[in-house]
């Protein structure tokens, strides 16, 4: 049997287990070195390919890479950088797989979202037009949560975990101090397209009048009368109103709420920020004392909170995206399949990437009540299990003991490339 | 020995750990049959005290006051309500004390920061006066860690436990996306006035580069052209700046950073959100991409991420308030000190509530560095210690399992009274 190396890169926003997947791949294919040399990864994602600078895994003690498992962040840099068209930008592709041809690389696993699902797809028909023929296999990443065939994707259950955790202690914290003080508290997450998130802030609502109260997701038009009248009902009930929104909500005129709110001091429209807008509307409209949270980049990388069935699943699929290689498979995405709800069982099932790539999976429309202010059993079914169980990383004077890799350089081979 | 009731009140902003202070005060109570009859709490802080709105502790089971000890918030409800001045608002006080009385209660431990000391001495005065003598004991609470004579506040290390990690989780997430996305983040803190929120964000910083690499406290005038400067020169070194500001920040004419930037639609000053506008600053002149956390409650409710510390802290210091009055003790607080940086030992003091209230303790100049960007050594030996150890409450369908007590009404025996 010949034995390739192996390419691995991290793609697009990164998450709180990314590195599980990392940890999942290069473990995996150091038990197959009938197979595979050394795993290189792209330092920065896929620009790291392109520019030829690659770093050594094999450098990185075992000890180190198991660390992986519980630090968050791209342990070898992402990227935001979309190839472009194959028909436009050939030489791309062309450069990529020559990289992969002077570093002897047979394998290239991709670990992201759509678009990197996209790309290595591509790389995958290309290749072996060029006469060079790459096994090409994706390893799913988003918090969006909006991949297709997989039941869910790595790093969407610890951001769940994250928000719902987060929504009940300020739920709690609201609650004590309504009497006399804030009446109406709200937590902007993430997801621009899909209300994923926002609705795994539902989960933290499981007894009468505990928040989150109203959930407003980017599926459901904000409909600014209804809102209010929510709001003022709420308030009048429980005395106070819990509120989850997603940063991508947009109005009837298909507009982002966070982009007709604030002006900077300039006139300019400040962007970002739909949880201030929402609160000035509420203090405008109802004169309720507020408070607002927007948990940015906090909600993707808190590891510390991470669901530890999502670390076993993004470990799992990097382990598994390896012995599909390992079984000669090409131009496919280990996928999550979900056996039953409760107890919850899943395995890992063979998605091909003609079926992943450019499709994105939205909420079910019997996933968020009637009303478009909360979300449904049924959601409820699919999301608790995703959050289940805790997965502490190590702690060293107070804080997380997260592992900072060598990331040494593999010697260039080939002339630069211009990106 | 005569047996007396006790009431016990939470006051002012909620912490992850208030609760602990209470299962303290109640836990020990209870021990002392012989002189304790049942702990009373006031409904919504001190509030419930002067509506006579009582409720009965000794109904909710020894379990259910256990937890308390992983439960944020404020169990009983807290209020910001500062009762007024003893020349001006005599009534009210003589309603506390008229309240006391009727309910055969002797003692009072009130649970809060710099206002409830003040509020507890002068009752611990006037009852004295009046004839109906009630020991007094002043529990100390607060976030913003500003109370004299105690080395530290209760609730304080665990805020800083959580914005340590949480700028250390998302400092790892900004670096491994810098090449091309976000290069400068901002997570706005708590510390309207004192900086030590601020400067415990600055733990996180432990190996060279590592963010945050610029903090903003309001006892630090800011200078824009010098905090410019600082994050483009952190930027071209380390591709990446992270950044923790205080919500206190004020420029050279004293006014507030959050309130000079951003208007709504209405050409209003929005209020809250420093974080926005020191991205807004950054963008402008600088031209980096950015990205902007505010945590808002999410801080001081983060029970899931307490600094064990301060639980214990917390607890020991609503025991030592009981055991003071058994002591027969009265105008006191129970206080941490310190007797030994590392290894860490501390034990409890008391503190005359005559030298605490109305004294705020700001950050020593010494614990900020010259150029007022960050914290020195002495400022890390005192705050390490604070954020030690973790202590995990339990999780139910992945959620922090916090308990919500009956909190049932004792009978009321006086005419109404109006606030």
């Amino acid at each position: 049997m010949t034995v390739k190396n192996a390419f691995y890169a991290q793609s697009g926003g990164v998450t709180a287990v990314i590195n599980a997947s990392a940890a999942g791949v290069i473990e995996t294919a150091r038990q197959h070195g009938d197979k595979i040399g050394k795993v290189y990864a792209g330092r920065n994602g896929i620009i790291g390919a392109l520019t030829e600078d690659l770093i050594d895994t094999s450098l990185e003690s075992a000890e180190d890479i198991a660390r992986l498992k519980h630090t968050p962040s791209g342990a070898f840099g992402s990227c935001r950088y979309k190839l472009k068209s194959l028909d436009t930008h050939r030489e791309q592709y062309e450069r990529l797989i020559e990289v992969f041809r002077a570093h002897d690389i047979g394998y290239f696993f991709y670990n992201g979202g759509g678009d990197s699902a996209d790309t290595c797809y591509k790389i995958a028909q290309l290749s072996e037009k060029m006469g060079y023929p790459i096994q090409a296999i994706h390893v799913p990443k988003t918090v969006d949560n909006d991949l297709p065939i997989t039941d869910c994707c790595p790093g969407f259950g610890s951001v769940a975990k994250y928000v719902a955790t987060s929504i009940r202690e300020a739920g709690y914290d609201v609650a004590s101090m309504a009497k006399t003080s804030t009446k109406v508290f709200i937590l902007e997450v993430m997801g621009r397209h899909a209300g994923w998130i926002t609705a795994a802030c539902g989960l933290a609502a499981e007894q009468e009048g505990e928040g989150p109260h109203i959930l407003l997701f980017p599926e459901v038009e904000f409909d600014e009368a209804a809102f209010l009248a929510k709001v003022k009902a709420t308030v009048e009930k429980y005395d106070h109103c819990v509120i989850g929104v997603s940063e991508g909500i947009k109005n009837k005129d298909g507009q982002f709420l966070s982009e007709t709110g604030l002006k900077d001091a300039f006139g300019h429209a400040q962007l970002g920020g739909v949880a201030p807008t929402i609160a000035q509307l509420v203090k405008d409209k109802l004169g309720y004392k507020y408070h607002w949270a927007v948990a940015d980049y906090l909600q993707r990388a808190a590891r510390h909170i991470a669901s530890k069935t999502d670390v076993e699943q993004a470990y799992a699929l990097g382990r598994a995206a390896v012995e599909m290689a390992m079984d000669g498979k090409n131009s496919v995405m280990p996928a999550i399949r979900r056996l039953s709800d409760a107890p919850y069982r899943w395995d890992i099932a063979e998605a091909p990437l003609s079926q992943v790539a450019n499709v994105e999976k939205f909420m079910p429309r019997d996933f968020i009540t009637e009303d478009g202010f909360h979300i449904t059993e049924a959601c409820r079914r699919y999301l608790s299990p995703l959050i289940a169980g805790e997965d502490y990383p190590p702690f060293k004077n107070g804080l997380p003991d997260y592992v900072r890799l060598q990331n040494l350089a593999v010697a260039k081979k080939l002339p630069e490339f211009k990106l």
